[in-house]
């Protein structure tokens, strides 16, 4: 927790609390899961009344989705700046296997899993979370058209499509890899692709 | 629930009870999902007093795996057969869309998101959940390897990361589909692998 400034408005305090419940709730999705992430504890966390959760966010969810908003939009500005180098399919598995790595380490792939698993009951909530990997697919979008940059063999395999592959794809190993805990098989599966992507580039020849 | 013969014995009327739990654990996974799965109601569903959950299962949570065993069984021996007849790459992709169809048809998709969700949040269900997963590894590697017969594609590229890769995505697709019930993307990407069919057949050309 930061100290905030002796001379800090009420508005400001207020917003404090905000960020801090914010990253409480981060805090606690990552390393103890969705079920713990009730507003008694990330209230706790915080340092503040559990009425400020309802106060600021109306549901423990909204703050939940809150907390996914966040750390996507860090992930977000750290992986289109990685883009900007990215001109062939080797480059972005290179990157692919970086960022997964680094979800795996930083915990942002287990704090995925456990919105997606604690939503999988609350229809409303699944929605809401659904939405938010929507704009992974745009990203992957794009990181493929990066990729296949001038090569005809994208549209033939279509972009969306392959995006979408991706990303369920991406799910589907972040979920494996959280269920026992052991990142073996997505790391075999990444060191795969790697190998392959000599063959990649090959397969999209940039026109001149 | 069928009728049960006058003349059972004390010990088919248990291992009828026994099989009713798992057809209630069955339904209820597939219908209601995790949260509801408790002790009481299933015992509910399946017509008997709840301490049996307990005497043939020794846990709620062992009754939902006997559950995922019966429902795996069942498919892997449609799937057995179905592979019989795949000889080449668009067979197989052909047997993968009409397999997520009917999984999600049935349920049993569902049946599987909800006992990943239900499981991320207790590590010793989650090993044994994912142990559950890894015959259909297996099983997609061996449909790999009939639908790429004889070709050398199939060893340059994996079949075991491969085959780790199909279940991983397949799963991920399962569960976007799952959050919002709405499967419009997962059926689009399937078509989009059906279009590119012959392609994937070019690439891998039989041995005479």
């Amino acid at each position: 927790m930061s100290a905030r400034p002796r001379s800090a408005t009420g508005k400001a305090r207020l917003s404090t609390t905000k960020v801090a419940l914010v990253e409480a709730a981060v805090d606690v999705l990552r390393a103890e899961g969705f079920a713990a992430a009730t507003a008694r504890h990330l209230a706790e966390r915080a340092g503040c009344n559990q009425g400020l959760v309802f106060y600021h966010f109306g549901s423990v969810n909204e703050l939940l989705l809150a907390a996914m908003d966040h750390v996507s939009a860090e992930r977000r500005a750290r992986y289109d700046a990685a883009i900007a180098s990215v001109h062939s399919p080797s480059e972005l598995i290179e990157l692919a296997v970086r960022v997964f790595s680094e979800d795996v380490a930083s915990g942002d792939a287990a704090l995925l899993v456990e919105m997606i698993a604690g939503s999988v009951s609350n229809p409303e909530l699944g929605t809401a979370v659904k939405a938010r990997v929507e704009p992974w697919s745009e990203f992957a979008t794009g990181a493929l058209r990066a990729a296949f940059e001038r090569s005809p063999l994208l549209g033939r395999m279509g972009a969306d499509e392959l995006a979408d592959a991706v990303v369920a794809l991406y799910l589907g190993l972040e979920l494996l890899s959280h269920l026992d805990r052991d990142t073996t098989k997505a790391i075999a599966v990444f060191e795969k692709v790697r190998s392959l992507s000599s063959l990649a580039d090959l397969l999209a020849p940039r026109l001149p």
